[in-house]
């Protein structure tokens, strides 16, 4: 059993985290580890890569606690049988760094303060969740002390240097979870974001960092920084698979008290063309000038993916963000903590205690009109988002080397986290992308939603990664593994809803997402209405009498399908309708009466067709 | 101009609020005030009735402020032209009392602390509301000290005594309001409620206090005891009043930070046959002997009216609530008037003094550590109401002289606070109502209700008051004015969803509420179709080739009816069904296919006939 990194094992613990199936199964983990001639699956084959990546970058400043290699083969192994025997696995052989002040079952959770590890028993919600869905824990990583700092060299575990920048920091608190996606370690790594944690070093090392809103993800198991604003984010090299494991990791685990649900009207996606909100220029004041115009081609970019670009004062929000650290939000810091720094024991960062014990003397009256201030400053938020769908925002000002970091500690760290801090403190979410170059390194934007928006967020993210509409096109990022966003049922259209028909705008204004095209089954004729816009009617016959006729699938919330057939008017209904691949989803329908006065369109077996040679003024019907 | 309080005028103001249009609308109404010999209406009529009965009781101390006379009687003239000039006042002509820690533009705001006066510039959003809807006020109720105590007597304005049994107390902190409508001044008088303020006093003079989920009712223009917990709150001698009222004075009004709005699916009424759970013996220690009795023939009251009652242990939540005097909490008492009493002001209570003064040396992080000791135990509470719809608990534990109060201010206080204090603090709704005497006096029970689901708790409590199901009758709560319950849409249902048929259980399920009977226009067929359970389709034909059928019309949320579309299986449909009075619903149909395979029974004109006829052996087709 090897370890790269020797203070990992100064307590003694083995480091061997248990897996899923307790002792036992961890026994037979073990047993497992044991080279038998078999083939490598998938997951042995991603984990084994994985060590081999870790030693050759020789980063030991990443890791607080690596998994010994043999017990991640084994789990490996499990993982690759799990998935041979039939198991939906949507993380198989996914490598995963997990920060230190999560807690993974066997192993210590120092939070970057070596007197305050103990061994969990039992793994964080999200870890166990990411886990169970062929997640293999490679180690736990290195952070800014109690998760206070955006810097990376708040620890006594080693400053994080940055991945391919070495004499600049890594960004923090998450610093090593950024560094062991960057370098290529891990696929998914877990940070923790609470002023920005999660987003600040995707920004610096040209990687995606998604902070959802708060309350979605179980932090049942995470050491608080500030239990209020406290998220479990993930870095991913692309947006989709930190999609994917953010939406596994999300739901209420029945424990965690700061868990909130998926409203049944929140929005599945992003519209077509959506509003964005840039900051006026003197909301930028504090990005440094060599970044300005990496951010100033960001409005190009988003116009070219079809947004609309407005600018939105941000002032107040950049206002409210100062409680966090100046204010009495921070008392949350010393009532997580706080006991135990002033108990003095070794290995405090002198930084991060001088800010944590701060916060023992603040009156909770002090606290609770700060908690008002922040109140009534979200309210402003939201009003000031009024009429636009996201806002995008640098995610910080500069990239400071080592050096500059050690010489002001504070002040530094203070304005990296300008355009971070507020987002959890207004109940908003972000997701961090890459965006270019700037200062010869990564530079990075945060798309930020109202809360609950993620799914909004996450589509304007990855449409901006590629540079197009991912999110409406076949193959975009619905369509594999779980997504993240409310719970929805499907609707199928036919007509006057169909992607640039002239009523597709009522599907997005619901927050409805395209899923791709469909066919009925051969028990449908198809009818052209007489009503206003021409509508198709779409009316059930007898099996093989009709004709397979095709249509969209859209997904779309409780609330929105209600909403949807209230304001649907007459002579159109919804129902079940059966699909050719023999499963049914709910989908148009119309009466009775006016399917009679409707002339028969079956033979061309589309409304788009019917469209195109009724446009062409050929003979629309058929001559039976 | 008289009034009937002298030292309502020792700050030397006009005791004449100022209309709703603006001082010029104010001067319009004193000029209106004269007499001009035209016949008085309805709100002038009440009006007039109000001063007198408040001459014939005469009872200064329920009051701190009462509007002159003529300017009530003048606003109450402009109601009645406002009503003769067709608009519609839910409320009109109803005489309102205010508790003195809510603003009245133009009347000064005590808290029952001479020296914290002011004379605000705009009402409070309820208020404004009331006044809006047809509501005249009539004054400023006593009550205790910035809202902190249960008794009534913490204020130098005077001890509030009871209504009807002058050597006990009136409850608190909303005394004046509760006595105002107890001794019939007013028809509705508005409190708070942190702790119990707006159900204790209802609870021992046999009226009705609501006391909503937080957020639903602004706190604008309230004068805050624990910011986190206020709600406004309606005292009045039924229900159904009650829930005009406040149904009036609910939704956001852009201000209030802390204001929350219905989830999209939430209960619109309670089912027919509700679980309600009782505390088991051991919950109810603390409930005086000679109460007792009382509260055991409420069960059997349940029982009658259709409830299933089962047992639940409530003493995790009432140890949960200590937590509001006895913690940290008290610290947003400090926050919100701290200050004024550090000043130390004449007209201090010292109790009250005593109790603030309390909050200002606790430690923010003390309050952070309370806030989050009370989010576990609201989790265990929802696990605690699992499978239950309701909790009913008797409001307050005994009815004390004032003479034993004086002699022991803070403990008696403490204890009548056992089953209201931690309704707030666990984020739950309730509504305290009247069941029968003890102790020579009023006994009062509370429906207790998860947050939002205020319709089901208002239901019950309509239910137990009358001692039947008036919630799913006809002319029941929903026929007139305004309802308190989340937005809905009307949905018309024909066959196996009518009440009593086999599948009416999934509407209870959703939360939908009965409205009534309703006939759609004579463009529909009615067809029995071969499903199970059997059900009717209707089948939209020309204009008077149909007859008008009958069903049921039924209210549902967006989030319910998408979940109802979402679950309906084929063959039926929804879409639009035009009803007999031209109106248009959304209500059931069936495909094409189904429906040329049904018999017609038209003629029958309803699914209950057909089922009758069917069952009876008859011939049930049509001879045409």
């Amino acid at each position: 059993m090897t370890t790269t990194h020797d203070h990992a094992t100064t307590d003694g613990r083995a480091l061997t985290p248990d897996g899923p199936d307790g002792p036992e199964g961890s026994a037979a983990d073990r047993a497992a580890g044991h080279p038998d001639g078999r083939e490598a699956g998938p997951a042995v084959t991603r984990v084994a890569a994985a060590y081999a990546r870790l030693r050759e970058v020789d980063r030991p400043e990443v890791w607080i606690t690596v998994v010994d290699e043999a017990a991640a083969l084994a789990a490996a192994r499990e993982v690759d049988r799990r998935a041979a025997a039939g198991e939906d696995l949507p993380l198989h052989g996914t490598a995963l760094a997990v920060k230190d002040n999560i807690d993974v079952r066997g192993l210590p959770t120092t939070a970057a303060c070596p007197s305050f590890a103990s061994v969990p028993g039992a793994s964080a919600t999200a870890v166990q969740r990411l886990v169970d869905a062929g997640c293999v824990v490679i180690g736990k990583t290195n952070l800014d002390q109690f998760a206070t700092g955006l810097v990376g060299t708040r620890s006594p575990y080693g400053a994080v240097r940055h991945a391919s920048l070495p004499d600049r920091v890594s960004g923090g608190s998450s610093s090593g979870s950024a560094v062991a996606v960057a370098l290529g370690i891990v696929d998914v790594a877990l940070g923790t974001d609470t002023a920005g944690s999660g987003r600040v070093p995707a920004a610096l090392h040209g990687i995606v960092g998604i902070k959802s809103t708060i309350g979605l993800v179980p932090v049942t198991g995470v050491v608080p920084a500030c239990r209020s604003y406290d998220v479990v984010t993930t870095f991913t090299r692309d947006v989709r698979l930190g999609v994917t494991a953010t939406a596994v990791m999300a739901g209420p685990d029945g424990t965690d008290p700061t868990a909130r649900t998926w409203p049944v009207d929140a929005r599945a996606a992003l519209r077509e063309r959506p509003v964005v909100g840039l900051p006026t220029s003197e909301g930028l004041a504090a990005l440094q000038p060599a970044w300005r115009g990496a951010f100033e081609s960001v409005r190009g970019r988003l116009a070219a993916i079809g947004a609309e670009v407005v600018e939105v004062d941000i002032r107040p929000m950049l206002d409210a963000a100062r409680l966090l650290y100046d204010g009495a939000i921070v008392a949350e810091r010393f009532a997580a903590v706080g006991a135990h720094i002033e108990a003095g024991g070794p290995g405090l960062d002198p930084t991060v205690a001088a800010i944590i014990l701060g916060g023992k003397d603040i009156p909770a009256a002090r606290y609770v009109q700060d908690r008002e201030t922040l109140e009534r400053a979200r309210v402003a938020t939201l009003a000031a988002m009024a009429g636009v769908d996201l806002l995008v925002l640098p995610t910080t000002t500069e990239h400071p080397t080592l050096a500059a970091v050690a010489a002001e500690p504070v002040e530094i760290n203070r304005r990296m986290g300008t355009f971070t801090n507020f987002v959890n403190l207004l109940d908003l979410a972000a997701v961090a992308v890459p965006a270019g170059e700037a200062d010869g390194g990564p530079f990075g934007i945060s798309v930020i939603s109202r809360a609950f928006d993620d799914a909004s967020a996450l589509d304007l993210a990855e449409r901006f990664v590629a540079g197009g509409e991912v999110g409406l096109a076949p193959g975009g990022r619905g369509d594999g593994g779980p997504r993240f966003g409310p719970p929805v049922r499907r609707l199928a259209v036919f007509g006057a809803h169909l992607r640039g028909q002239p009523l597709n705008g009522q599907l997005q204004d619901l927050g409805a997402r395209y899923v791709g095209p469909t066919r009925t089954s051969d028990a449908y004729r198809l009818v052209a209405l007489p009503t206003t816009p021409p509508k198709p009617g779409l009316v059930r016959v007898a099996p093989g009498e009709g004709a397979p006729v095709e249509g969209e699938v859209w997904e779309v919330t409780d609330g929105a399908l209600g909403r949807f057939l209230a304001d649907l008017p007459a002579p159109m209904t919804l129902g079940q309708v059966e699909l050719e691949d023999g499963g049914s989803v709910v989908g148009f329908g119309c009466s009775h009466r006016a399917a009679e006065q409707g002339a028969d369109i079956t033979h061309l077996r589309s409304w788009r067709a019917y469209l195109e040679v009724s446009a062409s003024g050929k003979e629309v019907l058929a001559l039976d």
